[in-house]
Order: structure tokens, then C-alpha cells, then sequence
């Protein structure tokens, strides 16, 4: 059952094979991009995910664009996460500390249990790549939006 | 005794903190450029490591760029790898396949225990992202380079 599901979605996405046991290349553009849920996001946040979540890697892999003033929910990663910053000007902070201003080239490691959120700033986009450990299945634990309060709070 | 090596690295590497526990923000350019080791790369090689080993994530990262004709030696990763290649032209090839090219914005998953190899192609450099998943320390198992004859067969 698991296998005709995994090839059926290999089969979805296009991807180069359908055995799980090959060298698998992704074309970019082969995902359509996503528009990020507005439960977990605030503002225009556009995602690529471009490895079909069958393929069993220890992690996902999301390339997110932050319009400026958009931002991730409060959220915590139950192993961690990853970003590597490839454009613009953004914002990470952590519950009851301050923000930390995030530029191309930097990589940001962000513990497993961290309350937190990361953005654009308030007047610039910032993209980065999500690198996201899975455990059990998950990812990641949503909470509360950040507020505009929140946000213009710095 | 694991705590003292773990703080006198990120002193070393000049993190934002000591504390395992926090988010922590590598800027780009904080750790210098390493050539690779000629016994596991052919031609000129340059490696990026932003993230500490210290950090105990379930991924090293490395940011690689190969010169036109330069490649990685055969290997295989004990758990896997996904590279996200970011500039260039490139090959991946699976022992007794034929290579694929690889282009920017390409992701690319190669499951644990394939050998392999990857690089610029024969006119074109390459960079990508390498995330790689460790298991016990171990993230990869370097076999032969891969010879001129290999390289061009193709």
C-alpha cells in the first residue's frame, strides 16, 4: 500500500523515477509554487517544495519568500531547523528576546522546542531556504500569529 | 567535558552564542573558505562549512563550488544527502547509470548507500548546497576518485 502511494506521488510530481532507491533530480519549477496558509502566515508568503514529501529524507526542504512585513506564526520545530538566507533583509526573534537582522549568506540555527518567528523586515522581502528535521512525521507546532504589536515592537 | 569543546568552538567560530540552546546567526563570511582535501576531490574544489560542528543538528552543511572539470571522488552517505545546486552546470552520476545534468534551482536526493559522484561539467562550473544527514558522526564514506577516462565517458 505505502509503495503505490509513494509511486503514485513520485508519478504527481514528475519526478525523474519512481524508485526510491535512485539518485532522484528535481527540476526546479517541476512543484508549482504555493501560497503559505494564512493560519501559520501574515502578509504574502509564496513557498516551493520541491522534493515530494514520499521521498524519505530526515528533512524538508521549503524555498520561502517573505514579502516585506510577512512573517512566519510563533512556531516551534520538535528536532530544529535550518535557514539559509539567499535574498532581501529579514528578522528572526525569539520569544522574549531580541530580533536578529538576517542578510544573503547567513545561516541560522534555530534549536528544536525555541518558541520563535522569522520574516521580512518591515520594509524589505527576504527569502530563504527551510531546512526542516522531521520527526514522527512532523515538522513543525503552529501557534498564535505575531501581531502587528509584535512586530512593530523592536 | 563535552560542554567546554562545545563553547571553546563557537568561540573559535565566532558564533552569536554559546548557549547550544539559542538561535544562533552564522553570518556569511564568519568562517574562511577551505580547499578540499585532494584525496576525496579532483581539481579545484572550494568549500564553505558556515555552520560549527559543534551544533548538533541531523545535517552538516556545506556550500561547494567546483570548477569546470572538478569533482567530487565516489562515495556513498550513510543516510542520505539533498543537494540544491545554486549556480553553474553540472553532472550527478549513480555507479553504472548515466550522469544526469543539474542546473540552478534543481534539488537533487541521494538516498544512503548509492555510490556516486558529482560535479562541474567538463566547460561549466558548479555550486551547490550540500545538506547531509549523519548518523553516528559519520555523514559520508569516501571511496576511489574518479578518473580522467571515467570523467569523460560519457
Amino acid at each position: 500500500m505505502k509503495k503505490t502511494l509513494m509511486a503514485a506521488t513520485f508519478a504527481l510530481a514528475g519526478a525523474a523515477s519512481a524508485d526510491a532507491q535512485e539518485i532522484q533530480v528535481f527540476p526546479s519549477g517541476a512543484s508549482p509554487s504555493v501560497t503559505a496558509d494564512p493560519k501559520n502566515f501574515s502578509g504574502q508568503v509564496i513557498i516551493d517544495l520541491p522534493v515530494p514529501s514520499s521521498v524519505e529524507a530526515p528533512a524538508s526542504l521549503g524555498l520561502v519568500n517573505f514579502a516585506p512585513g510577512a512573517r512566519t506564526a510563533w512556531h516551534t520545530h520538535p528536532v530544529g531547523q535550518t535557514l539559509i538566507v539567499t535574498a532581501g533583509k529579514g528578522w528572526v526573534q525569539r520569544d522574549g528576546q531580541p530580533r536578529q537582522d538576517i542578510k544573503p549568506g547567513d545561516v541560522v540555527w534555530i534549536p528544536a522546542g525555541i518558541k520563535h518567528w522569522h520574516g521580512g523586515t518591515d520594509t524589505n522581502a527576504m527569502s530563504h531556504i527551510a531546512v526542516t528535521y522531521v520527526r514522527d512525521g512532523q515538522n513543525v507546532d503552529w501557534m498564535e500569529l505575531v501581531t502587528d504589536e509584535q512586530y512593530a515592537d523592536r
